[in-house]
């Protein structure tokens, strides 16, 4: 092993002198701003520091670049010091941060990937170890690379579960190439975090977690050194630095004080608490980070295309669940970057097919939704891999937030949730999917795939793998016909039309199971001289507005929709967001209304209103009119 | 201190063979529905035996007695057994169980509050523990009752960080009333839980987060008997008890055995299986619960008013979060069941204004959303207390999977969720809530309240502690005017028209920030002679559809809605959706429509389209069709 070597007393020196320059920084931008949280960058200054100038290894005229050692704040509010070291690294203009939260500027008050070396946006607490995991695991399994991945993490975010679910895989997964370092501050924003400055109590929960555990002063650098370089020895296990800090450390009278959250430093302070940091500068050489190994293999995952046409044949019964599996174990032929992770479900979502097909690249992530996608998030940064996490799609919900924020981090992730809707049966609502579309409608970056057969499914995969933003494929219990021929083009907002006659007088639109629904229906009303047009969007974001408005047209201006799904946020208000502006449409929406219950899926299918025998009532009713 | 009396031997038989008959009607009760988790209730058979038959206090005709001990279930696909137990407490008839899942039983998949003695939905697994909390934390603060709280947790959903925000919860408020029981049965749903059967594991983890524990052999029901006993007995922490368990205990070849999660009992096995059972049981005397000790107070939570109108004056700038603060803070006066909870952001929320009126009554939940929501629907059952939860509406997406079980739960909950929007301005976009609308509205149960001004706001709160189901209360944090005055009357699904001429060519629907904006468009507009009618919805769901179609009516059938929101889900749709059978009415939605950035919220109301100057484009193109 090794032995440590204490940097010398001016290299100390240099640190401790770059963690007063980045108080500065910190004091003054928020003050240009007039708002942030200075109090929440300066107990963090020395580890900063420490970090950025001493242990870490990147190019700081590349931040992105594939070799570089990742960094992640995870308490995201302290983004002003974050962009001081980079300034300190030279990457960014020193006069820049004071344009610190301007319109015109990156330097938001959180920070996002619009900046090179942010690769994941923070700012909800909690979520940087979860993607640093994901960070670290493609370091070590898939790239196979020195590169080590660093988070800071605040006091205040350790009450927040999804902490405790990284930790817990981290060191399942013996990541010894992650490192979080615990700013323990003290003060929340709006009273002490619950465990105070109890040092013992965070070491007892990062061990009984599984971690290799430091305890440290976080305003001493040298003990910082110590430690970050103790870390990089040690084999199988991650490393947390658990570190004694104090809020607005370096400002008297702010220091370790309540009600100094998210206030900047009012005008009469500025000057003097400026000057005293200046004061204990005592050196000006520059520093900088040594160079990392550069071992990282080139990567490209764009363009991955399926090896061979669906093998599905038309009239085929297969779950699109099933479809997924497979597809997915057919895309990781095609690129050996793609990956999949699932929460103890792969045996329901089908990825365990990708797991027998392709083994070193499943994670299984347990039963910790969360830390899922935010795994996959990290897996997915710098386009080191094509992410596909699986889980029922009910369960997704559990990972709304870190959805939400894998938008602002610009993530490509691709997400299948499963047993969507009624249609699951027995096992009753705690497991149905039922505001899904809802939420990743909602999700500005996202692409909204809802295949109906395993032929469309196949192509959802492939498409999903060469999609910008998140995408979100919902897939369906039972078994259903295959409905596309192997060689049908599917386009992400190209809907298809699926029954059609020049006698249709309404426009049926269902998805998944909804859909077969929909063609049963026009069966049964085909023998009693009723003829309606069936359309299957395929994407339900972006929706085919064109199609879905000629067809209209084409049918008296009848739409109905039928989903299985709650009304709010699904298919039918999709629809109507997308003929809201056309005259004479009218929409009539098929969909869940109520918390359902237990029973076999075509009784919930006829129970709430989304049946064959429900579509067909709604439309004689609408011939009725 | 008592000492521990260990039961006679004749006690121990009835419980071991009353966790047969657990078993018997666990393995009976899936065969029957074909579909089920029967090893997931043989590893916690010995557990709900001396839970129901030894250790608890409860009238057993009387589940939801408030005198009695709670019961949660957080594994809840281990629902057959939940079933069993009732049935063998004489509460449920033994014929019944046969209706498993059946679609007009109430026995479903996963427990719901249609029984009477489940007082939160579980199914999603990792949420039973928060919810505890909150029903001990009532019991303990609250209540000041002797009644005791129980709840059983599987190892696969350890993984869940949800139980880890409840262990530190239940430690740091010393709940001395609360006993998590771990069934450690080893196996996950698709392969072994991550820690198996390291039982030591599970102490270190459990004790690090300051809980009394005890590790057990959870087969053996004389260690059960005293470690629960023990538990009564320790004051100041809450108790853990560890047990070791087999998943399909007693049933040969299936017990410990991998593959059998989720499956009922092959044909070919079950008579043999359940003969085995039947001959291990050697007594037949059936056991009784120990009465509870009754001294849970009486309460009333209906019909609770404030105790004065709203003292602010028509014009005076006021943001809506500060008037959520003051409104429940008086409506704290009306009722002593009144509690509020939030996560560190209160001085944000403003629920530190009822904190300081009422302190005793302020649950601080820290950083840890979901658990925060967990607890708030525990302080709501059995109808105890009036519970509001609030944190910034952007971090409610963190508990969505929580909410969502909630409308399953029949919960009563009220949450508030401040800083909606851009509006909030420089933060930027991971403190902005814009897809809080959509998820709310796809909530069955969900009223969902945005007041425009500190009047409506009140009125809000007051009518949310009186309303059934979740209700959400969407706040702002920009100052905004006084609109109504204080005896202007507020109900459900009633809208108010807040501006009116005869010359109105356009209605506007604008909500919080956008109403204001919509009012200075229409003071605009006016100046060059064009005339708009405004809306105010007050709650989005349900929407006063009739006032929005009789307007739009008489302003040419054209509608414009704005919203400080996504586009998916929110005020828009939800218009669209109420007039998508109406022919000849147009919808405009100005909403958020990508990722938005750090600026000052007036910049961004601007960029984002959706401020006054955007509304008057909008009605100016409009007026130029």
């Amino acid at each position: 092993m090794a032995s440590y070597h204490k940097p010398d007393e001016k290299t100390l020196q240099c640190l401790r002198d770059t963690a007063n320059k980045l108080r500065i920084h910190s004091v003054k931008a928020t003050c240009a701003s007039n708002s942030g949280h200075p109090s929440s960058c300066c107990s963090a200054a020395d580890i900063m520091s420490v970090l950025f100038f001493h242990t870490m290894k990147y190019k700081a005229a590349d931040p992105r670049n594939a070799h570089n050692d990742r960094f992640i704040l995870s308490k995201g509010h302290a983004a002003p010091i974050l962009y001081g070291a980079w300034a300190e690294a030279g990457y960014i203009k020193e006069a820049d941060l004071l344009n610190l939260r301007k319109i015109d500027s990156d330097l938001e008050g959180h920070p996002t990937p619009k900046l090179a070396f942010v690769d994941v946006a923070t700012g909800s607490l909690g979520q940087g170890l979860g993607a640093a995991c994901g960070m670290a695991y493609t370091g070590k399994h898939f790239d196979k690379a020195s590169y080590r991945v660093y988070c800071m993490i605040g006091d205040g975010e350790c009450a927040e579960g999804s902490v405790w679910e990284a930790m817990a895989f981290a060191s399942f997964y013996k990541l010894d190439n992650l490192v979080a370092i615990f700013d323990v501050n003290r003060l929340g924003q709006s009273e002490p975090a619950p465990l105070q400055h109890d040092l013992e109590m965070y070491r007892k929960r990062c061990e009984a977690f599984g971690w290799n555990t430091y305890v440290v002063d976080g305003h001493n650098v040298e003990e910082l050194c110590k430690a970050l370089w103790q870390a990089q020895q040690v084999k199988g296990k991650p490393t947390a630095v658990v570190a004694k800090t104090y809020k607005g450390k370096g400002l008297k009278g702010i220091e370790d004080a309540d009600n100094w959250h998210g206030k900047p430093i009012p005008k009469d302070k500025v000057e003097g608490l400026l000057a005293d940091l200046k004061k204990a500068i005592e050196t000006n050489k520059p520093l900088s980070p040594e160079c990392p190994v550069e071992d990282a293999p080139n990567v490209n995952i764009t363009s991955v295309a399926m090896p061979s046409p669906p093998g599905y044949k038309l009239g085929e019964k297969v779950s699109t669940r099933r479809a997924y599996g497979d597809a997915l174990a057919k895309l990781g032929k095609a690129s050996d970057r793609v990956v999949a992770l699932d929460g103890d479900t792969k045996n329901s979502t089908f990825s365990e097919t990708f797991k027998k097909a392709h083994p070193d690249r499943y994670i299984e992530c347990f039963i910790a939704e969360q830390n899922m996608v935010s795994v996959a998030i990290g897996c997915a940064t710098r386009d080191r891999t094509i992410a596909f996490a699986s889980t029922f799609a009910a369960f997704f919900s559990r990972a709304y937030d870190q959805i939400r924020m894998g938008a602002i981090s610009q993530t490509n992730v691709n997400l299948c949730g499963s047993h969507c809707g009624v249609s699951i049966g027995e096992d009753g609502p705690s497991q149905m999917a039922l505001e899904d579309l809802a939420m990743f409608r909602a999700i500005p970056t996202c692409t909204v795939f809802y295949p109906s057969d395993a032929v469309s499914m196949e192509k959802a995969v492939e498409i999903s793998a060469n999609t910008k933003g998140i995408c979100f494929i919902r897939s369906s219990r039972p078994d259903t016909a295959v409905l596309y021929s192997p060689d049908e083009k599917f386009e992400v907002g190209q809907a298809k039309v699926v029954r059609k006659s020049d006698h249709d007088t309404v426009t049926v639109i269902g998805a998944g199971v909804t859909l077969h629904e929909a063609l049963a229906a026009a069966d049964l009303l085909a023998k009693e001289g009723k003829h309606i047009r069936v359309i299957d969007p395929f994407t339900i974001k972006p929706l085919d507005a064109e199609t879905i408005l000629s067809n209209a047209k084409a049918t008296g201006g009848r739409i109905i929709t039928v989903e299985d799904h709650y009304k709010e946020g699904g298919l039918g208000e999709a629809v109507c967001s997308a003929v809201a502006e056309e005259p004479d449409i009218l929409v009539q929406m098929l969909a869940v209304t109520q918390v359902p219950r237990s029973g076999k899926p075509t009784e919930l299918l006829d129970l709430y209103g989304i049946s064959a025998k429900c579509i067909v009532a709604a439309v004689r009713s609408t011939f009725a009119n």
